[in-house]
Parts: C-alpha cells; structure tokens; sequence
C-alpha cells in the first residue's frame, strides 16, 4: 500500500497554527495526517500558517493563523493560502484538503487529483458547493456525518497521538467538559447533570458563543461545584483528565467525530455522551463509556462508570483512533485514487 | 482596434443584480461594460446573478444579488460565481473581471488572459493579494485611485447611459445627497452646508452604516428642511436632478470614482466635491461644478452655481464618461492584452 515516492500535499486550514495550541480539531487532524505520512516515508509538504511545527516541508504564505492575528483579514489570508497549494499542484501526486469547501473550487482548474476530508458541514448554505463538486474524491471522518450523493471512498476516523496523552493511574472524581463553549455542545446539559448528582463538574475550552455563555453558563459558575477554566492546551488537558471520574458529551445535534472523546479514552477516562451522530461510532457502549438520550440517562449511568476498564478504553482508541491507524486508513485511499488516475488517463 | 471575433466574458460582482435595481456602482459599470461591447459587435458572456438583465449571453450559478437574498451565503455564493468563470475559460480570449481581489487567486491556473478593473481598495488587508498578483492586467478607473508596483495598462473612466439621465431643464432649488449613507461620503458635511445656506437639502441613498444613520443623520431630519427618502431607482434618481441646484458630494476620503458625481452632470446638475481623490478628475473646476477643501467653501460656492452652463456639463459627461468613450477605452486595453499574449507565446 505505501507508496513513499509519491508526493502529497497537505492542505492544512489557517485559523489556528497547524497543530493548534489549544483549540482546534482540523488543524489537529491535518497536522496527525501530515506527520504520520512523514514517519512512514511519504514526501509530504504541509501548507499551513507560517509557525506551524512539522516534520513534513513547511509552506507557508500567512505568518499566524487568523484566529490568532487580528492584522488579518480571514477572508483574504484564506484565498491567498489555498489557492497557493494549487497553483503548485504541479509539484504533488495528490493534494489531501483539510480546507472546507472552499477548496474544491479550484479543483476542475488544475490536473493533480484532490482528496477532500470533509470534517463536518458547518451550514446547510455551503451545501451547493459541495452538490457542485460531489464527483471529487472524498472521505467522511464517521459513518454517521455523510451528505447523499457526493463520492466517498471511504470513512477514515480521526487519530491521535496516544503519547500526548498518557494512561491515568487512577480514577477521578470530577466531571469534565471539554470542548467549544456552544449550544450545540450541551455544555448547559452537563451542567443539569452535574447539579442532578451533586458532582463537581469543570469546563474547559474556547468560549465560541458569548450570549450562551453569559446567559447560559456564566449564573451557575460558583468556584466550587462548577467550574470554568478557560481553553486548554495538551498539558491541561492531562490534568483534566488526571481528575476526571467521567467526560460529559452531551451533544444537542449530531457529533460529526468528536476528538475530544478520543483523547478522553485514550488517557482512561470514561465518555457519557449524548447518542447523536458519530458518538456510537467513537464511544463503545458500556465498555468505553456510555451512550444516553437524556440527561435523566445520563446522570443514571454516572453509578455505572466504575463498570469501564479504564485500559480497555485506551486500548479501543490504540486500535481504531491512532494517528497509525488513521494514516493507514488513508493509504488505502491513496491508492485507490492513485489507480483511478491511472485508469482515467490510460 | 474592434476585434468582435473575440470572445469576452465578463465577471460582474453579485451583490446586487447586472445592471442593480438601485444601488450598486460596481454591478452598473460592469452592465455598462457587456452592453457597450455588445453594441459594438463583441461576442461578450456575462457572469452574473440569474435575473440580471443583457443583451450579452448570461451564464449564472446564483439566482440573485446575496445582498437581496437572505437564503444564500455570500461566501458560498461568491466561490460558486467566481470559480465558474475560471472554470470556463477555455471558452473565451480575455476575461474581464470586475470582482475584487477574490478572482485574482485564480488566474494563475488558466491560460486565458485576465483583465481587472480595480473598483476600488476596500481595505489594506486585501494589498497582499494584489501583491502577489502585481504582474497582472489592471485598469484604474481613475489616476488617483492606483496602488503602487501593480502593472496598469491605463486609466479607464467609468462610463454611464446618458440616455437614462436626461437633460434638465431648468436649475431646481434644492440640495441633493445621493450614495451610500456612510462617513466616508460625508452626509453629515452636507447637512452643514444645508444649514449654513438655509437651503433644502434631499437625501438619497441605502444606509450601510446604522450608527452613522442613527447618530449623526436622523436627527437632523425634519421633513421640511433636511429629508431623507431612502434608495432611488433611475427614476428617482431623475426626480432628484428635476428638482436639484447642486448635488453635494463632500467626501471624507479620496473618491474613487464617484459615479453619482457624472449621472448628476448628464443632467446638467452641479456638483460641488470634495477635491479628493478622482473628483478633480471627474469635475471640472468653475465649469461643471466646484471643487472644495471644507464646509465653509462649499457654502461660498453656492452662490456661483448659476455660473455652471447645464449643457456644458452633460457635453463633458459625453465626451468622458459615456458607455462609448469607456468602451472605446477597455477596446484599446483588450488590443495590447491581445498583443502582449500573442508576443509571450511566440
């Protein structure tokens, strides 16, 4: 399946440094994408902001992500980056985009073959984009986050580095949320579960939506049952899960992956997660953690949560979520593509 | 110079509908564009809004103007609009874009020449963009309005369907306002000089910055002496000019072109500007209308309004500022554009 001669671009989004430094789950799987082809022998260049940490060559044409630089306009820094990968398509067997749908719109215009990893439909506007282009090659990161008619090849979960985040000695008392403050994550539902069983329940992450926050949020913070921590980086995260009896995924709409239950797993900790979407895909229940379709549900399996092996938790994430795993994953999607091409053209 | 066996397009911006309904000086330029080409025998498609209206043939993948269609996202709407163009350029000699520095980053991956008219810098977060792309083909649509390093072929004026503005006859008594309610164009300055006058003064135009509307322009309303009547159409436009002394056009920033500026002088009303930017350009000082430094200028050079001879103004408009003398202009930048690619590829 390895073909390490050929020469991959990969297509890194640019709103955070590739990989991020907190938040940030495309760049953090374009970066496992990129650095797990270079350790096993691909040619890969990463077009990524220009402080990005890689192994793979480096291209670059905006000094930061825009999130992290308001003298750039998001608008501008995202047109000159894409269309800077395929005006050197020339230069790479394939192009894998991690960019949304913006992308694709190059892709008639140069000759190079373009893998496209849809890591979720942001708005149904963006969708005739996506109808436009549906005869590209694509790949879903769960089962369950598929749009009818466009050509998969095939569903590649996400993969993590399980080095980032070690195996915890112990269990936990602590609730935890990780993950974008935002209606659709049910921050406000781990809340309602965290008052229903009188456990200390600390949030982390990006507030993504002030109002939700500050009306939602904000009035149940009391420093000392629940808790906001602000974004947290690798080394955060560890701690959080050093202290974590379980993860609380209470999702509102469909997960489309959900990486943070992955890294959750993989450091032993337990996932209550809201059965929507990709969650019964990421999260085994009763043995990783515990789908629920409510928050009654949810505060009923916390009893449980002695019930999950905590090894067995990482040892799911080792077999179905590594970075390894992952990239093999897209191996074969290569090569598929790559006989494609070759039958198209012969 | 006429050299009808080519084939044209045209990229019109799709904010509003080719020609727009009311506002939108950009989407009217590029209709006057296609339409003075058809006229002269070109072959000429136009990329524009489905219900735009040409003489041209009319190819669209968005219905309407985004800025008239609530439905569609911009972002998506501009990438579908912009793409299709590039997509089909096989099919055409020259495009020519009248799309901000989005439709550049495409260029490079045709090998049909690309002609763009800069309708104006809308920030200093686009110049990387035109940067990268200097060696280009640009057309300024005034000297004023250039950006240094980037390769101009000329200065092309905006022209207008004289037709559509029709000779007064006679010097209404009124002052009008007509654009966008915006600082940038200085309404609050006109007021001023209404007051200071004791004269009438109309209003006319979308409102684009509510604060600026809410603070500085309603309350002075009065429905008796300073009035505001919202966006125009053609017609309203010549009700205004019908009733007009002068048109005050006392711009806060360099003007790029000001097309209002040569509608209000084919119907032989004076304009009193701002000596910023293009107007020293577009009016003729003391013969159709004023170029002022302030405010207290503008209501000195009221009382010489009667000086302005109306048919000197409209002849002026004819003679620079008609579909044809444009036309006529972007003919000869087509013929070294022609001229410069038959060379390269020799």
């Amino acid at each position: 399946m390895r073909e390490p001669h050929k020469r991959v671009a990969v297509l890194s989004p640019i709103a955070w440094r590739t990989p991020p430094r907190q938040y940030g789950a495309w760049e953090t799987v374009a970066s496992n994408v990129a650095e797990g082809l270079v350790a096993r022998g691909w040619d890969v260049t990463l077009f990524a902001s220009r402080d990005s940490v890689t192994r793979a060559h480096l291209h670059a044409v905006v000094d930061k992500g825009y999130e992290e630089d308001s003298a750039v306009d998001p608008k501008v820094a995202e047109y000159l980056h894409i269309s800077e990968a395929f005006e050197r398509a020339a230069e790479f067997d394939l192009i894998h985009s991690h960019y949304d749908f913006m992308a694709l719109t190059y892709t008639r215009l140069i000759r190079t073959p373009v893998l496209t990893t849809i890591h979720g439909f942001s708005s149904a506007k963006i969708m005739p984009i996506y109808q436009k282009y549906r005869d590209g090659y694509f790949v879903s990161v769960s089962d369950s986050d598929r749009a009818a008619g466009l050509n998969y090849l095939a569903t590649v979960y996400n993969g993590i580095d399980l080095s980032l985040y070690p195996l915890q000695d112990s269990r936990g008392e602590d609730l935890i949320f990780l993950g974008r403050i935002h209606p659709d994550k049910g921050v406000h539902l781990a809340i309602e579960v965290a008052r229903l069983s009188g456990l200390r329940l600390i949030i982390a992450g990006i507030v993504q939506d002030e109002a939700y926050f500050r009306e939602q949020i904000k009035p149940h913070l009391d420093d000392q049952n629940i808790l906001y921590i602000g974004p947290v980086d690798v080394t955060g995260k560890n701690k959080l899960f050093a202290r974590a009896r379980a993860l609380l995924h209470l999702n509102t709409i469909p997960e489309r992956f959900g990486l943070v239950l992955v890294e959750a797993n993989a450091a032993g900790v337990p996932v209550i997660a809201m059965d929507l979407g990709s969650c019964r895909e990421v999260i085994k229940d009763g043995k990783t953690g515990f789908l629920v379709g409510n928050v009654a549900e949810a505060g009923r399996v916390l009893g449980r949560v002695s019930e999950i092996d905590r090894r067995v938790c990482r040892n799911r994430v080792r077999q179905h979520f590594s970075i390894d795993t992952m990239v093999e994953g897209y191996e074969r999607v290569y090569s598929t593509i790559f006989d494609l091409e070759t039958k198209r053209r012969s």
